[in-house]
């Protein structure tokens, strides 16, 4: 082998998620893609706002190409980030300047700055399953080892009963991601008010801090009127991720900010590792026109009804069914629990029936598979006869 | 601290470089923007050429922004691959398929896939003096060294008789930076051919591959008809990297690519860890909506007579003032001899009249500055006079 030994086990893991993409591919060429029901991406088919088409033309009838496409500081342009934290702080209360703004190559980009500027050698971040399967990778690009913390199954809150005993000096921060992927909760304030206390304490046994990193894509996606409590009102050392993807059905062109409270400990230290960070992993600034083309975009709210549309069918239809849900309030995506114990071979059902779900162990949530309802409605609606079918293998 | 060691020592090495910048915006606050000669940056001033705006229209009229913005596979959209490979075929009688190209987020994002892929804890990377100063940030980033073989500055063509004796076990890359970023020289066929020579003898002796890093963003500003070697014509395990930073003007949309060919040792493991480094990093993807701007632009020849005539008042007049200039034959960038034996009193003595250089010990060239003459022929002129008082004062 040539490449890097902790390469060879991201390379061995990826395979998995990739093998279901190309089976829904070669299974759209025999069978037609239209009877192919393809649960297992989350790139959002709710349609970019014509803001952002608008925003597009605007800046580019009105603003010098070498700029609009140039070089400018690592972090970003000066009235970008301006315009980014006067939107935090009138919608959460907050007092950020632009300068505690960086702007990121997506939620993504802001995280692997935060893990290249603060891991050493075997350090270790904290998650709570189910996550995201790639902060793993995330972590380890930079020789740190994630630490996951069980799901709590009953409520899909944070498990933090669990938490404590797994924080040592080695921990240096704690993924929160809020509404979460792959199960679609969101994390209430008392149990994020609990977390808090748990690291307040904790920070004072290991003598330093333990950043907790909001990584909130979806935090503009919850439905029923909930909203999602802003994490660094209520935790001190805390950064806050977000990425346009999601909410203006931007994914491809990675774009997104960290913002980072004046009151983080050593917050002159890391926020310049942090913008060092950004240039030196090869971003340099996240892409110039769609810096400027979010600016604009601020304001935008997400689609909701788009989503929730495919949420309220598929949860009312799958539970009727007979499948036991995971009752989603925000995301896009749903855990239906496998009716066998191996969730692998509920996937492999699935897919007699050309229903492409991802087995959740990859999301450290094994007996779990995965759905991602961010596709068309009319997909859904197709796919329900589908889902019966499956449905009638395990209840009859 | 908080921050990882490694990352302490890159923020420290940053400061230089911000604060000339810094003060260059200071100095144009104080004595007014016109009078100040930046030459810090290498940020293209020639205009975006149009066929970019077009290329928007054309794309933002007649793809689904859902596909124009969203998520591809993690190496490119194929069509903007398959665009890559057969320019690349047709330029160098290269023979790549869309699967060996990968679109990646400028030449430094390639650069950090490689990295990420192949190198171990303290594994070397060997690159020639003068070199791009990020270079060492960038196999820093994962745990690796650089190894740099000092300049030959006779000719600043590679000091290939300093390079056999750092080749070891622990060597996994070469990076060769044609033309060079800071001298402005090009590296002849012949000067690449005996570097083979070495590198095919050496890979024998330690028994796994050597892979050189043709980092190429400068590869079509070559003046007085020179043509630039193609590094995998002429060397077996090479990768090549491109951006479109510098010929279409575009550094802040971060968009490049790398191509890998089939003949290189290992193809199906190394182009598999390359992609999912790509994604693992953050990237995930190269910036969508450029990836296909990009590839309508193919054939745009840079703008070569933008530079040329910058080039060519400088080299002369800077060399008739008394300065030793070293030839710049490519790129935007010359290298000017300190007159005095430290450079950093050369560059003091600049900022007295308003120019701002950069010292090249950040190069690896101690004894040097670099000068940055990718900006407006109007700057040119007017920075003469200046040139003519900074030489007064050694050459008299």
């Amino acid at each position: 082998m040539v490449i890097s030994k902790n390469m060879e086990r991201l390379v061995a893991g990826s395979s998995t998620i990739r093998k279901l993409f190309e089976e829904g591919l070669q299974m759209a060429a025999e069978v037609g893609a239209d009877n192919v029901y393809d649960f297992s991406l989350g790139n959002p088919a709710s349609p970019v706002p014509h803001e952002v088409r608008d925003a597009i033309e605007d800046i580019l009838d009105n603003t010098d190409g070498n700029i609009v496409h140039g070089y400018m500081k690592n972090a970003g342009f000066n009235d970008v980030r301006k315009a980014v934290a006067d939107s935090l702080n009138r919608k959460n209360g907050m007092n950020y300047d632009a300068e505690d703004i960086i702007m990121t190559c997506g939620a993504a980009g802001g995280m692997n700055c935060i893990f290249r500027s603060l891991l050493g050698l075997d350090d270790e971040v904290i998650t709570f399953a189910p996550f995201f399967g790639e902060y793993r990778s995330y972590v380890c690009n930079f020789g740190g080892n994630l630490v996951v913390v069980p799901a709590d199954t009953e409520t899909f809150q944070l498990n933090l009963a669990a938490l404590r005993p797994l924080i040592n000096e080695k921990t240096k921060c704690i993924i929160i991601n809020n509404p979460n992927n792959p199960s679609g909760v969101v994390y209430t304030e008392e149990t994020l008010r609990k977390l808090n206390d748990i690291i307040v304490e904790a920070e004072k046994e290991i003598g330093h801090p333990i950043y907790v990193i909001a990584d909130e894509p979806y935090r503009e996606l919850v439905y029923g009127g909930q909203t999602v409590p802003y994490i660094p009102n209520i935790i001190k050392n805390s950064f806050f991720l977000y990425s346009f993807s999601k909410t203006l059905s931007l994914p491809g062109e990675r774009i997104g900010y960290m913002a980072v409270s004046k009151n983080i400990d050593y917050y002159d230290e890391v926020i310049s590792a942090l913008v060092v960070a950004n240039r030196c992993l090869g971003y340099i600034n996240a892409p110039s026109l769609f810096q400027l083309v979010v600016a604009r975009c601020l304001d935008i709210p997400a689609n909701l009804e788009f989503y929730d549309k495919n949420r309220t069918l598929l949860y009312e239809e799958l539970t009727k069914m007979g499948f036991e849900v995971v009752r989603p309030d925000g995301a896009f995506y749903m855990l239906i629990k496998s009716p066998t114990p191996e969730e692998d071979d509920f996937v492999a059902m699935g897919k007699k029936y050309h229903i492409i779900l991802v087995p959740a162990k990859s999301f450290g949530c094994p007996g779990y598979v995965r759905l991602a309802y961010c596709v068309s409605h009319d997909m859904i609606k197709r796919s329900i006869p589908a889902f019966k079918k499956l449905a009638e293998e395990y209840f009859k």
